[in-house]
């Protein structure tokens, strides 16, 4: 059984004795509402660690827009039966008020990392982010943290704390996992209705037909986000936020490309925003 | 003999044993030039540490000016011995190179308690402040980390950032040391010629006027202030930049003083800036 725990003084307190004796810790942070793409990470985990840590906190701080907090899937009894039939070994619940007793003052700043993509359109989102990851990094002190591809901005962000601020984890990326149909699997596709799921899959279609680009030798990134926008069907009940190719390490828009990019888009699909992301490495220049 | 290390990974590599054996940690952050009130932050650590480390970095993420960041005093061969005579383990030098072998993306903002006082007056002084501290505790992760009591507002930040951040280090702050005329000890007083010498002392009599004041019961922090700062002389080689009352923990300016309060002051003296303050306890209303 994995044990629920909500307290960061129990927490230290039981990893104690695994960390005295040497023990490989490893953390899947999340927020919860747990699908296949979590149990992943899980797994990858399991398969690499001697003690296995899932957090699950709704991070406020990350949050730009009540309504989505307050809408975000919620779902503990399923989540503590996966993390179980994973063997994961704890799973920390902390409150808010565990996590932010005060207001905190001291916070992450990113900065450039997080100037584009999910972080022009949603202020603060990603200082929220770098603040409650380092905190669970204090909190926990991994070996190991698993996070996933498919948020591949906070994934290079987090790569990017650790580094700057010598965080002694190491950062584990984990492949994204799609539906048969190629719709990431998030723990926002439970807010679709039917007509809602049966319209998500554009978005991977769209990143899809930029990655072929890419691949055939197209090198303008204008050109090949045309393309990929005109597989999103003009429906008012889809919206495109952002369809973009950006340096797969800096998260910095190109206008050339040549080296190994990332192509990220985020499309509203009804009331619920969807992201996903392709990296795509063009071929070698004749 | 203490050993001098350059590199974060052989620093890393040294304390593996001793941290693997349970041995309390101590580290004292200092930037060199060391004078009697480091002396006194590594005889506060060698006393109840098994292994000291005393790190000496000028860190110029919190220089706002090049020029003081250039004119900052450096002296390695007699801070090595002053280690040494005083038992320090290790003495971890590392160049700006090893600690930001890249510009940082992601560093610590400070709300709140860096607006006033030395932060009005030095931009990013406190972030970079914030951010090299979090790197340095990152790095050798001590039990206990140990601060001096003059620098009082980076004292009240290095206590927010590890509550805010949940960084498993204690601070102990420890008590300023003094000249016998009162000038507490800096590695900036060096810099000063006889004659500035001379008058520097000045500071520290407007801060024990202020205290005397608010032991006297007054209790309007401008009244306090203005009794303070008559004790410095009108003199062109001394410019007062800010003399407050501040609330020990928050650091935000008072009005009316009823609680245990910092008061804080800058001297320009000739070219060089000296801090000084005081804390002050109000006595029990009637």
């Amino acid at each position: 059984m994995s044990a629920q725990i909500a307290s960061i003084a129990e927490l230290r307190q039981r990893l104690d004795t695994p960390r005295r004796n040497g023990a490989h810790i490893g953390l899947v942070p999340t927020m919860g509402a747990l699908h296949q793409g979590h149990g992943r990470l899980i797994e990858r985990a399991r398969e690499a660690c001697d003690t296995v840590l899932v957090s699950i906190f709704v991070n406020p701080l990350q949050f730009d827009r009540q309504d989505d907090l307050d809408r975000y899937p919620r779902a503990l009894a399923d989540d503590m039966a996966l993390c179980d039939s994973l063997g994961a070994d704890l799973v920390f619940v902390p409150s808010v008020a565990e996590m932010y007793p005060v207001k905190p003052r001291c916070t992450v700043e990113v900065a450039e990392l997080g100037d584009h993509l999910c972080g022009r359109y949603r202020p603060g989102h990603f200082r929220g982010v770098a603040t409650v990851v380092l905190k669970l990094f204090q909190i926990v002190q991994p070996c190991t943290a698993y996070f996933g591809e498919k948020d591949a901005q906070q994934l290079a962000i987090v790569r990017r704390l650790v580094a700057d601020l010598n965080v002694p984890v190491a950062i584990c990326g984990v492949e994204t996992v799609r539906e048969p149909d190629g719709l990431a699997m998030s723990s926002r596709n439970r807010r679709l209705d039917a007509d809602e799921r049966a319209r998500a899959p554009v978005l991977y279609a769209a990143l899809s037909e930029a990655r072929a680009a890419i691949e055939s030798g197209v090198t303008s990134a204008t050109a090949v986000q045309e393309r990929a926008r005109k597989r999103i069907p003009d429906d008012d009940r889809l919206r495109l936020e952002y369809l973009e190719a950006v340096d797969a390490e800096t998260m910095q828009p190109v206008e050339q490309i040549h080296t190994p990019v990332v192509v990220a888009g985020a499309l509203w699909v009804g009331q619920t925003r969807l992201i996903d992301n392709v990296r795509c490495t063009p071929p070698v220049q004749p």
